[in-house]
């Protein structure tokens, strides 16, 4: 097993980045770690490991680079190293911290989208509150601004088979994010891709959810377009963020006692602090295209990269990808199939119009 | 001061409606309350008071009705009755618990809309956890599905105007949801809209602000579709009340030292408690509408009712619906002044043709 890793990527790149490998490399001595960039930064910090490759990259993609166009310029960058390493096989994998709209743009043009996907999405698994915390995988969180009905009947078939082969989840209950519980509800987008998901036999679609549910563990892949998703995303982080925040100011404005009870209540304060730490939830899938494609956090620390790495070791050894490519082709036969039985239908009635 | 209040609307009506009148009516003894209902019910609740008048309705409109069928049908529902009173200009304002949708028709399709606007918004302050803590004015949180970059520019103006004169902020920032501060961020809709607020003199446009930030304070009045904000809003309540739960079982597992912690903290949560209690900042509004309406949640008790009463009457007394009328009235003029002079130039150049 080979990643390669985009080590130039992120706000502490290459160092955080190299240690993340470090941390993780000596636990996986058959996983075979490519580090992408600048050789003269990062060999000192890798010394010599059997497991960790540093391939030379003379150039980076920058946070404020335009996506497509960095891609295609900057071809010695060590995200497009590292993709391309991908696509011909040296690695199974990519990991990166760096800009989002490029890896995007980079794992479509180089690493290519898998068979019958039309836009791969990004996708994360959030942690759930309820008594099973177990979690759902919450996707498009981003990759597309927008979406048409069949991007999220295939959403649904992705984070299914993701959920039940990476999570283990026996049936995973698949739901769309929806403003209301009954099928009319939202826009026509919304109400076709309800009835496609409905239709769907390879997956257990349980119908729309509100946003307003999502934490408390309703369903375990939750299917949105990329602009929904991601606002949502980032109201529920927002929120749960600026509520320990004036909780905690509302405590020390409560003086003497209010620190006794803090200090008191430190535990259940950590515990909740450390399921709602998404850094150790690793990072965002970029679910569609050929490889396990990982967005990292652009502020991720070792221990953040470390966390990806594994998960990125754990889908490869799921297997997934292989599970996608056997769906999909499937579905492609079908319609081809159809396509087919439609040719040969037009062919005998064109025939009949002649006979006459 | 007329107010018509629908007392058959949501799931404790009428008791919980006539309670909240009740409790309003004696410190506004010169506004009339009209309540619209079964008065065999309703009588006895009131009995004699000067500034409370029963108007019998027939009929009322269930949660499940349709929306617009219901309206069109149910001619003697309270809703109906009630928002004929204040088309006739028996009454100044609706306010009503029941069903949202039959409420957005009945306003549309009986009081009309305000000149200039082609969707009314529903709109809700929410309350922020900085400093300030003047909360925002969120809206389209649900009455359109979809909206056009002119309908996100009109909710500019309508929210602007709202923040100045209901809330009494001298300059309200007004900024635009969207997945990124940069103008180019979002849909084709969002970047439009952004460009059309930004040229909009009438308001102080902030640019773009993220999900994340909302509750922090960045913006007085904040704009989007009524999709993106019905979702945010159910997932800011969402996170707020599951963390809040959660942290409460971390504690209560803590076992003796939780406890005594918890009630060392008891008025630090209940504090916060009530900074998040949306029942104390009355209803949502639907605003672009020819006289305030207001939406109460269907499960009011009569506290939250009383509420939405007095932001009512404050929304009368500010008379933001004529400032409304005067921007509104203006720029349609503008639009006419464009047309004609349009017209004259048509005119002229057929005139020079003809002479030819």
């Amino acid at each position: 097993m080979k990643i390669a890793v985009d080590a130039m990527g992120g706000d502490h790149a290459p160092k955080a980045i190299v240690l993340g490998v470090l941390e993780v490399s000596e636990d996986y001595p058959d996983v075979e770690f490519q580090l992408f960039g600048d050789a003269t930064q990062i060999q000192p910090l890798v010394q010599n490991k059997s497991n960790i490759q540093v391939i030379h990259a003379e150039e980076k993609i920058e946070g404020h680079d335009i996506p497509v166009q960095a891609v295609r310029k900057k071809k010695k960058a060590s995200m497009v190293l590292a993709s391309r390493a991908v696509k011909e096989g040296e690695a199974d994998a990519l990991i990166s911290a760096g800009n989002t709209g490029a890896l995007l743009a980079a794992s479509l043009l180089i690493i290519g989208r898998m068979q019958g996907i039309e836009r791969p999405a990004l996708m994360t698994t959030l942690p759930t509150l309820d008594e099973a915390r177990q979690g759902f995988d919450f996707l498009d969180i981003g990759a597309n601004a927008e979406s048409k009905p069949e991007h999220l009947h295939q959403y649904g078939i992705l984070g299914s088979y993701y959920a039940k082969n990476v999570r283990n989840i026996a049936r995973p209950r698949v739901a769309l994010l929806n403003n209301g519980t009954e099928a009319s509800k939202g826009t026509p987008v919304h109400q076709k891709a309800y009835e496609r998901l409905q239709n769907e036999v390879g997956i257990h679609f349980i119908g729309n959810v509100e946003a307003r549910d999502l934490l408390m563990g309703v369903a375990d892949v939750v299917v949105t377009d990329g602009f929904t998703g991601n606002a949502v995303l980032k109201a529920m982080e927002g929120t749960a963020l600026s509520v320990m925040k004036t909780l905690k100011q509302s405590i020390l404005n409560e003086g003497t006692k209010g620190k006794l009870g803090a200090l008191l209540l430190k535990p259940a304060f950590q515990s909740l602090k450390d399921e709602l730490d998404y850094t150790d939830h690793g990072g965002a899938v970029l679910i569609g295209v050929q490889a396990p494609v990982l967005k990292m956090h652009g502020s991720s620390q070792a221990h953040t990269v470390a966390q990806a790495l594994k998960q990125v070791i754990h889908i490869l050894n799921s297997r997934v990808i292989e599970a996608y490519d056997d769906v999909f082709t499937y579905k492609e036969e079908k319609v081809q199939e159809k396509a087919d039985a439609l040719f040969e239908d037009v062919v005998k009635v064109q025939g009949k119009s002649q006979e006459k």
